[in-house]
């Protein structure tokens, strides 16, 4: 049994302790918080929960820690310092900032005997995967990303900030004619405002200008600015009932051609339909938990990405399985 | 560079020969045939064909050899024997047979401190590994795989044998409502008739009995028999000038839950959409070829499969670009 500790407990946490469940070489060790831990109500009755001062305790009793908090500020910090004991798994994903990432988990990892595998999700992660797969099949091609429809909650975090607002659900959606034109190998030019559209649904304060908000949010440079974007109002009752769920989509598309005169098109075309963002996230997280345990029992340390992984390490079944149900 | 050498010159052959020259890391040494050398015609001007019979001399001059031989009978023999002094890449598609292929072609690579990877291409291959990571991710959920609208060789054959027929060609077509269920997450249970049509455009020899070669073949088992079989006569010219190509499409799906009460449904879906169909596998191989070239320098030999290649393996970039670039 590859024994799970849950490293922070907010959506993702809650999902990577569902998740186990559907795991039989799994089990759930413990989980630490920051808050006061009898004040923790966990999804399934009578998991182990301790506080994040004491971890260290538990270096023993856990095999592999996935690491829920998030990207902004508690990963940059804690998955190096949780590396030093133990092996981890996180879902860092600030594009930009995730070869230093690496290199801070990589150190960590080195001096502690352990191993890492970061930026572990769907994007970060299997879209990663994916274009990697296809754009070395295909050298010479073009890649398309549509992500939606789905729930950004950056977008969404960026409009309750807006003067006036006092809750807000972002979608955001890819133009199908775009979509479609990618599919059909036309391999188009598309400017951002030509891929993707973004709805929001906005409850406004009691007395709240509409007008200036709707405003506001559309002419937000970076989020909304360069799209078509649509705001609608509606009662805070509307957007619990209606927009509750985090589901999201996203396709991953690369078009290429081969022959003697380039004459033939491909596509290859990845796609992911979600009815959970952060539960599918917590599965994949959980995949690469048994990667991480099984590299660091033959001895290879250090830090790790999704493209490092061969896919045989994410499965439950042996070689011989995989050759005679997959192959 | 990695010297690529070619045995067999087929379809998969000249597809391989046209592959290199996207790939800058790769050079084409030689073309093995077992035709006269001086009789065969490459795609290119200038390539080295040699007989079959010399591939022990060109021991120094060839990073990895790809196998383009027939699976029925040419693969299971050939793929072994030049393992034992080469790596090797293979598309070794009987699906039956590939374990046992495995352990003849590890024997014959462990012997000679060869590497080789066989299998490789999209079924089995990439929509193995599809399969794997998606059943790895969700363990609870139900695999579907859809091919076509495409051309299939067996089929085409099949046709071919039945008395009265000068020619045939056959479309294996996905049933959409099938696929559309399965999209939306409804996990319907499908009978082969359910998921796939089967499309035949067939020369009559003159003189044939028409009638009888539609119920001939409408009545085939295995091949035709449990699907609903449309046949249409057509001319030679037709034939040539409507179905010469030989485009496929497939769609590999995973339909999965996730949740405390399984509650939130999660679709995964990868698909291709080929032209040429060998000019696409032999693409495959080649990135494959890239990865086996790899593992030997690193002295990692014996037979694998796609499923235990790390993806960063089959890129031309480096680990520290593929994390700028894709992560």
């Amino acid at each position: 049994m590859i024994r799970i500790g849950i490293y922070g407990y907010g959506n993702i946490g809650k999902g990577v302790e569902c998740a186990i469940r559907q795991n039989p070489d799994m089990t759930l060790a413990a989980i630490f918080t920051r808050r006061d831990p009898s004040q923790v109500k966990t999804v399934f009755e009578g998991a182990e929960v301790a506080s994040v001062n004491d971890v260290e305790k538990f270096k023993d009793k856990i095999d592999v820690m996935i690491m829920c908090g998030g990207s902004a500020t508690d990963l940059p910090v804690q998955t190096p310092e949780i590396a030093k004991y133990f092996n981890v798994i996180d879902s860092f994903d600030t594009h930009a900032r995730i070869a230093e990432h690496y290199n801070n988990v990589d150190k960590a990892a080195r001096a502690g005997g352990t191993t890492a595998i970061i930026s572990v999700g769907w994007d970060p992660g299997l879209f990663s995967l994916n274009h990697l797969y296809a754009a070395s099949i295909l050298p010479e091609g073009k890649d398309y990303t549509f992500w939606g429809r789905g729930v950004s909650q950056g977008h969404s975090d960026a409009i309750r900030r807006v003067e006036g607002v006092a809750d807000a659900r972002q979608y955001t959606v890819p133009v199908p004619e775009a979509l479609e034109a990618v599919r059909n190998g036309e391999n188009p030019e598309l400017t951002t405002r030509m891929k993707h559209t973004r709805e929001c649904y906005v409850v406004a304060k009691p007395g709240a200008d509409k007008a200036k908000i709707e405003q506001d949010i559309k002419s937000m440079p970076n989020y909304f600015a360069d799209y078509d974007t649509t705001v609608t109002f509606v009662t805070q009752e509307e957007l619990e009932e209606k927009h509750g769920g985090l589901p999201h989509q996203g396709f991953v598309i690369r078009s290429g051609v081969t022959g003697a005169n380039s004459e033939h098109k491909h596509i290859i075309e990845y796609s992911l339909k979600l009815d959970s963002n952060p539960e599918f996230t917590s599965s994949v997280l959980l995949a690469y938990a048994r990667a991480a345990f099984r590299l660091n029992s033959s001895g290879e340390i250090g830090c790790k990405t999704v493209l490092d992984i061969s896919p045989a390490m994410l499965s439950q079944k042996s070689g011989a399985e995989l050759i005679e149900y997959l192959l």
